[in-house]
C-alpha cells in the first residue's frame, strides 16, 4: 500500500494545479496549509493526525460547528430526493417564512449562493429602486468580491487620504476607474465626517451600506447615534439604508440590527443561514424587493441563479436556524462574554498591551491597549501583521487552536467552558512566549 | 391530519415571503410553479403527483440527471466528515488535477460558488493581468448576473442600435452608466463587423468573452473562422480571449473549446462540474491565473469565498466528471443527434416552419424555418414569446415534459431512446395542436 501523503506533499501538488494552491486565500498559510481529514462538533482533524479546536468555523459560517446531527440527517433525507431542480421547492418557502418571522425588517426575501452574490444583489436592488448609481460604504469594510463592494477594503496609509475625506481605493488591479468613482467611502462611527461626505453626493446615492459590526474595521459595533444618523440622512435624501449581516446575523436572534431603534431597508445574509452549505440572501422592505418580481410588467432587476435556493442549502439552513433559537443565541453569547472576560484577564496577567472588541458570539484581539474605534486605528502595518501571524501560528501549531486570521474567534453552539478555558490558557501562553517581540513592537 | 397543500396553495404563501414567490426567475411559471417532491434519474415528481421527464436538468446543471447513486453515496460519506472548513481539503486538489488533465488550455484553476462568480472572477483576472478596463461580449449572450457581464443580454429592437454598431444596453434599472461604457458589444459570428468594433477600443480591451455555443444568442456554435479571428485579434492587441463554458463544457470531453484550433486564455466553468451542488471555476494559463496567487508580493487580485471549493461540491463534482468520461460524452451526444433528427422529422411531418440548433447534448427549437445565425434573428418578439410559452405549456401540462424556457433541451446520461421518443412524439402533438396559431404568427 502506498504511504498516505502528508499536507506538505499534497500542497506541493496543489500548487501545480490551483493558482497559489488554494481557491480561498483565507485558508492559505505559510509554509503550507494543512488538509482536513474530518471534523465533528468543535474539533477538526487534519490528515497529518493533529486535532484542533475550531474557533474559525469556516470563517464564521458554522453556528453549530461541524457535522451537526440534525443537519446531517435532514440533508441525507433530501439528498436522496435530488439536490437541484428546475422546479420550485417547498423547503424554500418554509425557510423564507422562518426568516421573515424572525426579523421585523424582513418582509420579502430572495436566496442566492454566497455573501458576495447577496451583497451584489442588494446593491443592484438599491440602484434599481432608486434609479441612482452610487453606493456609500465604510473604509476597510469587507463585503465580498463584487468590485463595487470591494473599494477601500484594504486601503492603507499610502493611499487612504485625509481622515475627513477618505479616498476611494479600488482593490483589484485593473478595476475600471469608474467603479471607484461610484463608491463613496465614509469613516465608520464618525457622524459629522460621514454626513459631510454623504451630503456631497446626496442626489446620486442609492444606498448606504453598513456592516453593524464590521470585522475588518475592528469588529466594533456601530454606535447607536451613528446608525440613527445614517437612517435619518437616508430618509431625508431618499436613499436606502442597507445592512450587510452576512457575518453579524448571529449577534442576536434577529441579527445585529435588533440592537438599533431604526430598521435597515434591505439586509444581506450568508454564512450561518446556509447550515454549512453555500448561501446568500437579500431580505427587506416589500416595495424595494419588488424590483425582483417577474410579475411586474416592467421588471427592473431580472435575476436568476442556477443553484439559488437549492433544496440542500435550504434544508441545511433551515435546520441550522431552527436550532439557533433565542435560547441558543443567549447561551452562546453568554459563553462569549465569559471568554472575553477571561481573555482580558489573560492580557492583564501576561502584561501585554492588548485589547478585545466584539459583539454576540464574536470577538477580536488587537495589538493595542485601547480598543480601536476606526479602521485606521485597527489597521496593522507590516510589523504588526507579522506579529499577529506569529501569535496565530503559536495558537495553531503549539496550542492546536484554529482562529481567524484577523486574530478573531467565532464561537459555535457546541462549545463549552472547557474549550473557552483551553483558548484562554493557550492565549496566555502565547502572550507570554511572544512578550519580548510584543514589547519591541510597541517601543519601535 | 391536515390535508397536504397543493402547489397553488404553497405558491400563494410563497408570494407573501419571497419576492415574486421564487428566488430564480427560471423556475417562475404562470399561473404558479409546481413544487418538486422528489426526483430520480430523468424523472421529477411534483407534490401534486405529476411525474415529468426532465429535459431541463436544473438549467443544464445535472449531467447524470437526479440522485445519481455514485454522487449520493460519495456525498453522504463526506457529509459525515464535515461540509466546509477553514482548512484546505484533498478532494479539491484531486478534482483540480482531473480538470487540468482534461483540457489542454487549463494549466491552473480556482473554484467559486456559481457561474456568476466564475465569470466575474474571469473578468477581474483579465483586467488584473492586462491592466485594462474594458471587456467585449456578444450581443444577447447570458453570462450570469455580474452587471458588466449582463450588458445587452436582453437588448431588443427598441434599443439595440445598428447592426454594425450594436449599442451597449444595461440590463438592470439603475446600472451605473459607466458599466455599459466599459462593455463593448459585438455581433456573434460576424467577423468583419466584430473586428471593426474591437479595433475602436483596441487599447482598452482586457478580454473578449465568447460562449462557444451561446444559448440565448440562438444556441449556434461559433464558426471556426470567427473564433480564429478573435484569437488573432487578441494576440495582436495584447488582450485575452476568454471562454464562458459554464453551459458548453458538456459538448465534448474537453469542453466546446475542443472543436477549435485555438485555445482560450481563460475559461469559466459551472453547472455540470458541481455534480448538482453550487459551483463555479476559472481555469487557464498559469501566468494569467497567477494574479490570484497570494505568494506574490504584489497580489493583483485578492480573492476568497466562504464556500469556494467546499468539500461537498468538490466530491459531487469530481464524481460527476469522472463518470462523464469520453465514452459517456460520445454516447450522450449520439443520443442528442438522434433526438435532433427525430425532431426535424416531426417538424416536417407536422408541417410547421421550425428549425433546430445545438451542439453536443443540447438543442433548441426555433419558430422560424431557417436556423438563426445571430441574436437578432433568434430574437422573439412578444407574439413569438407567447407562442413559445404555449408550446412549452403544452409539453409541460399535456405531455409531462419539462423543457428549458427557451424551448431547449439539455440531455442527461441516464436518458435512453425511450425518453427521446416520448419527447419527439410530444413535440409532434404540440406542433399539430398549435399549428393554427403557428400559421397565424407567420402570416402576421
Ligand atoms: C461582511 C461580509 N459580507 C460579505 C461576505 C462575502 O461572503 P462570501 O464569502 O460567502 O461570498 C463576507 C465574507 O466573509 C463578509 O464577511
Ligand atoms: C453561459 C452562462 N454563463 C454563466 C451563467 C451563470 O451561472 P450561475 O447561474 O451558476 O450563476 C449561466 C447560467 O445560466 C450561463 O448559462
Amino acid at each position: 500500500m502506498a504511504k498516505k501523503e502528508n499536507s506538505e506533499e499534497i500542497y506541493n501538488k496543489a500548487r501545480q494545479v490551483i493558482s497559489g494552491g488554494v481557491s480561498r486565500n483565507t485558508v492559505f498559510r505559510m509554509p503550507y496549509p494543512n488538509y482536513a481529514n474530518s471534523a465533528s462538533g468543535c474539533y477538526i482533524t487534519d490528515i497529518d493526525g493533529t486535532v484542533r479546536t475550531d474557533f474559525a468555523n469556516n470563517m464564521a459560517a458554522l453556528i453549530h460547528g461541524h457535522s451537526f446531527p440534525p443537519i446531517v440527517d435532514a440533508v441525507i433525507e433530501q439528498l436522496k430526493k435530488g439536490t437541484a431542480y428546475t422546479l420550485a421547492s417547498e423547503i424554500e418557502v418554509a425557510f423564507a417564512t422562518h426568516l421573515i418571522e424572525r426579523v421585523p425588517s424582513f418582509e420579502r426575501i430572495r436566496f442566492m449562493n454566497s455573501g458576495t452574490e447577496a451583497v451584489m444583489a442588494m446593491i443592484k436592488a438599491s440602484r434599481a429602486f432608486t434609479g441612482r448609481p452610487k453606493i456609500a460604504k465604510a473604509e476597510g469594510a469587507y463585503h465580498g468580491t463584487y468590485d463595487f463592494a470591494e473599494v477601500s477594503q484594504m486601503a492603507d496609509p499610502s493611499n487612504w487620504g485625509k481622515e475627513d475625506q477618505p479616498s476611494s481605493v479600488p482593490l483589484a488591479h485593473g478595476t475600471p476607474p469608474c467603479v471607484a468613482k461610484d463608491v463613496v467611502i465614509y469613516p465608520y462611527n464618525n457622524i459629522e465626517r460621514t454626513l459631510n461626505i454623504l451630503d456631497k453626493h446626496a442626489e446620486d446615492i442609492a444606498c448606504v451600506i453598513v456592516d453593524p459590526v464590521p470585522h475588518r474595521v475592528g469588529l466594533v459595533p456601530g454606535n447607536h447615534d451613528f446608525i440613527e444618523a445614517l437612517y435619518a440622512w437616508t430618509r431625508k435624501n431618499e436613499a436606502l439604508l442597507v445592512f450587510d449581516e452576512v457575518v453579524t446575523f448571529r449577534v442576536n436572534y434577529g441579527g445585529a440590527q435588533e440592537n438599533y431603534s431604526v430598521k435597515p431597508d434591505l439586509t444581506s445574509l450568508g454564512k450561518i443561514i446556509g447550515g454549512g452549505f453555500p448561501v446568500g440572501a437579500v431580505a427587506g422592505r416589500a416595495d424595494v424587493m419588488q424590483v425582483f418580481d417577474p410579475h411586474e410588467k416592467n421588471l427592473l432587476l431580472p435575476y436568476s441563479g442556477t443553484f439559488s435556493a437549492n433544496p440542500i442549502t435550504m434544508t441545511a439552513g433551515y435546520q441550522a436556524m431552527k436550532y439557533f433559537d433565542s435560547e441558543a443565541v443567549q447561551q452562546l453569547n453568554s459563553l462569549a462574554d465569559i471568554a472575553v472576560k477571561q481573555i482580558r484577564e489573560a492580557i492583564k496577567l501576561a502584561g501585554v498591551p492588548f485589547s478585545v472588541t466584539g459583539a454576540g458570539s464574536m470577538f477580536r484581539i488587537h495589538l493595542r491597549p485601547d480598543p480601536p474605534t476606526t479602521y485606521r486605528e485597527a489597521y496593522q502595518d507590516k510589523e504588526g501583521k507579522k506579529l499577529v501571524n506569529e501569535l496565530l501560528d503559536y495558537m495553531y501549531y503549539k496550542e492546536n487552536t484554529l482562529m481567524i486570521n484577523t486574530f478573531s474567534c467565532m464561537l459555535s453552539t457546541v462549545m463549552t467552558q472547557k474549550e473557552i478555558d483551553q483558548l484562554t490558557e493557550g492565549l496566555f501562553r502565547a502572550f507570554k512566549a511572544l512578550k519580548p517581540k510584543i514589547e519591541k513592537l510597541n517601543n519601535d
